[in-house]
Order: C-alpha cells, then sequence, then structure tokens
C-alpha cells in the first residue's frame, strides 16, 4: 500500500548510521599517521565526513618542517624484525623510514604533504588540540595552512554530539 | 493496553544497543594481538557480533609462520620496567616475551593460532587489509586459511554501515 | 501548532547523543596515561559520562606506588627527536620524563595522582581489567582506593549496552 509516510520511511532508511568519523592522531611515526590518514580518507571516498584531531605527538604530521621527515620507530616495534640493537644503530631508523616510504610510494600513497592536501580537496577536517600546541609552545603560525581550527577537548566532544559518530584514537 | 503494536515494541527494545564491535588491529606486539583478541573474543562471548580487521605490522598475528613468535616490545615500553639498555640487549626481548606468554598460558590464555581458532568457532570474522598486504607484498596464500577476506578500507566501512556499531583501534 | 507531542519532542532532542564515553586505557607511558585523563575528565567538564577501564600496561596508572613515577618512551618514540642511541642511555628516559612534567605543570595539568582525584571527584568513574589484575599478580588492595570495581570484559561490554555510548582505545 502506498500511502504518504512510505516516502518518508524511505527516506531514513537512506540515512547512513555511519555519517561521521572522527580520529584523535597522537603519534609521530610513519606507521600512525599513515593510517589515520588512509583511515579519515578513505572515510571520504565513502562519503563519510571526516575529522581529524591531531594531539601530543601528533602535532607533529601538521608542522611543515616535520611532516614529511616522520620516522617508523624501530625499537619498541617487534612488527618491523630489525633486532633491538641493531635498531638503535643511528641510520637505521631513517633507512627503515625510508623503506617504508618507498613501498608507499609504489603503492601510489603520496608523501604526508601531499596526502594532507588530497585529504583536504575531499572535504576532510583537520584540527589541532590546543592543550598540546600549550604543551610544546606551538603557535598557530607553526602549522600547516590546511589547520582548520584549533580546538579544546570540549570544542572536540561538541562536534561528537550528532548520530552516526564513531571516534577513533590513533 | 495491550495492542498489535505492544509485542513489535519489546521485540524492538530487546536489540542491544551495542550489537557489533569493529577492531582494528595494526600493531604486531604481543599485548596489542592479545588485547585486540581478547576484546574481540569477550564480545562472543556476550552475544555481539565481532569483526578484527588486520592493517599494518596487525597483518603479523595472520602469518602462520609468525603468529606464535610474536615479541612484547622491552624498549619504547616502560610499563615492563627494564632498564632501556638492558631491554636492547639480545635476547632480553624474548625472555620478557616467554614470561608473558607463562603468565598467559597460567591464565588458560590459549597461544596465538589456537586462540584465533576458538574465536573463529565462536563466530568471530577475521579480515585482512588490502592495501596492507600490498606493502608488505603478502598474498592470500601467505595468510592464515581462517581470514574470512581480504577487504579494503571502504569495504571496512561498509560493515560498520549499520545501528549499534562500535569502532576500536587498537 | 502546539500539540501534547510538542514537549515530548523537545524533550527527546535535548537528550545528547553522546552521553558516556568508555576509554580502555592499555598503556603505561605518560603520554597515553594523560591522553586518556585528560579525555575523560574533559568529557566529565561537558556533562558526558566518563569511565575509564584500565587493562594490561595501564593497570600502572592504578598503583599507588608507582603512578607518580610513569616514564615517557623516549626510545620506539620519534616524535621526541631523540636520537635512538642516546634514548637508550641511562637517566635519558627520566630526564625526559621529568621535562614533560614540568611542561604539563605550566599549563596547570596535575601530577597524576591528584589528576585521578578531580576526576573522581567530578562523577568519573575508573575501572581495573580482572584478567590483566591477574596476569601482573595484583590484588585489590595494590590498587589506588578510588578504583571503582574490578571488572570483566564481559562486565565492561555489559556497561556499553546502551545508547549515546563512544569507547576509546589509547
Amino acid at each position: 500500500m502506498e500511502t504518504l509516510e512510505k516516502p518518508v520511511l524511505d527516506k531514513k532508511k537512506a540515512v547512513k548510521p555511519l555519517k561521521k568519523i572522527m580520529i584523535i592522531q597522537s603519534k609521530a611515526t610513519i606507521d600512525s599517521v599513515y593510517a589515520a590518514l588512509i583511515l579519515a580518507n578513505g572515510a571520504r571516498m565513502e562519503g563519510i565526513e571526516s575529522e581529524l584531531f591531531c594531539t601530543f605527538f601528533g602535532l607533529e604530521m601538521l608542522q611543515p618542517k616535520k611532516m614529511d621527515h616522520l620516522h617508523v620507530a624501530t625499537v619498541g616495534n617487534p612488527g618491523l624484525h630489525i633486532p633491538t640493537m641493531l635498531g638503535g644503530l643511528p641510520g637505521i631508523e631513517s633507512l627503515a623510514s625510508n623503506m617504508m616510504k618507498k613501498e608507499m610510494d609504489k603503492l601510489d600513497i603520496p608523501p604526508l604533504s601531499e596526502f594532507l592536501e588530497i585529504y583536504k580537496a575531499s572535504g576532510g577536517k583537520v584540527f589541532a588540540c590546543k592543550l598540546a600546541m600549550e604543551m610544546f609552545h606551538l603557535n598557530r603560525e607553526d602549522l600547516w595552512e590546511g589547520v582548520d581550527e584549533v580546538l579544546t577537548v570540549g570544542d572536540f566532544y561538541g562536534r561528537a554530539q550528532e548520530e552516526g559518530v564513531q571516534l577513533l584514537f590513533v
């Protein structure tokens, strides 16, 4: 039976349960930064709103002087299978980081600065944590110009006050 | 008043707000892997759907050659209280890993390969990240046969398009 | 048009979509512990219910003997920009930890024991993971008296069976 309610109900069903993903990025290792960006950008590619909230060491990825020189952790990371003592030798960290960057390049994963531009162009948002900026003595001018806003933790929670939001801590 | 709608409403109330947990496992340390599996398996024990999406170094836990030889990180992990220089000595990482495995064994926490089988038998799902597999040059044949599917990030988000889903990044 | 339903609808709208945040704290590094507490406490400041579930190395922050002596990881943490070999030298970890504590102090971020008291006074809840306590041979007496309860993973999921909950794994 067709009624007036029918199209309204259909419309309701069309609203996606997952509407926005909000990722808290707290680390400075290449793998964390890329995991966060791949998830954030992947959301945009699926038509899901996406917000990246960088805090603590995660602020490194928003500093133009540092963003393309992030390292993979060679010690404390058994996943790399580099013996711990060797991992501590000068140069090994850079070597592993460069190898990871080369692999990413082969897969068309762009360098960080470029990846951030692509993400922004797709409508993704980037925020910096006010408290962490004060802790590391950073000003707005030290950050990438693509940063949308500096937010407090309270502001961040305010943005999560919607239906269909998922928070992730990376 | 009893009406036709009553039982429908009751049925609706019986639906649990938390229906499915989706865990993104990105690390290769024993503690991360077990945390992810304990959470994933614990969900199944409560009748909650459970999905494990392994990406980056998290793919290690799905490789039969590596899954039972994962290590705990002895450096970069102040929680272990091993002085950093000592943590880097050859053998210390294995020693700490074995100690952790022994403690887990005492608590009836099974070795990883067995734990994965138990989790699968309970109805839990295991997915591998396509992009990470390409990055580490892994084929489907390199992975444990219990892996349900290789998913893109987009596929993963598609599976999150339901009510009552919680995402966790481990 | 004013009807009987109107105020009911308004009331419904007044219920916040994000009602409770449940943070799983699994690490012992200062940065992880503070990130978890800043998020947990920040939620309370916004009127959001807040629960902290400490597991694995995250139990360190609940042990009075250890809570004010947590360290920042100087190796395996490229964000600190301490060369890896140097990061392993005795004393460097304490130095970096003290520097971080001083910066936090300047920003009025209290020491951990005090921060926990403030969080509790604001109505935040603190739980310890039963399984992890057994793994590390800890009894209730070894934990801070402010701990509300020792929970199994199943208990934890039971507390997440409400609308408007967000889970975070730190």
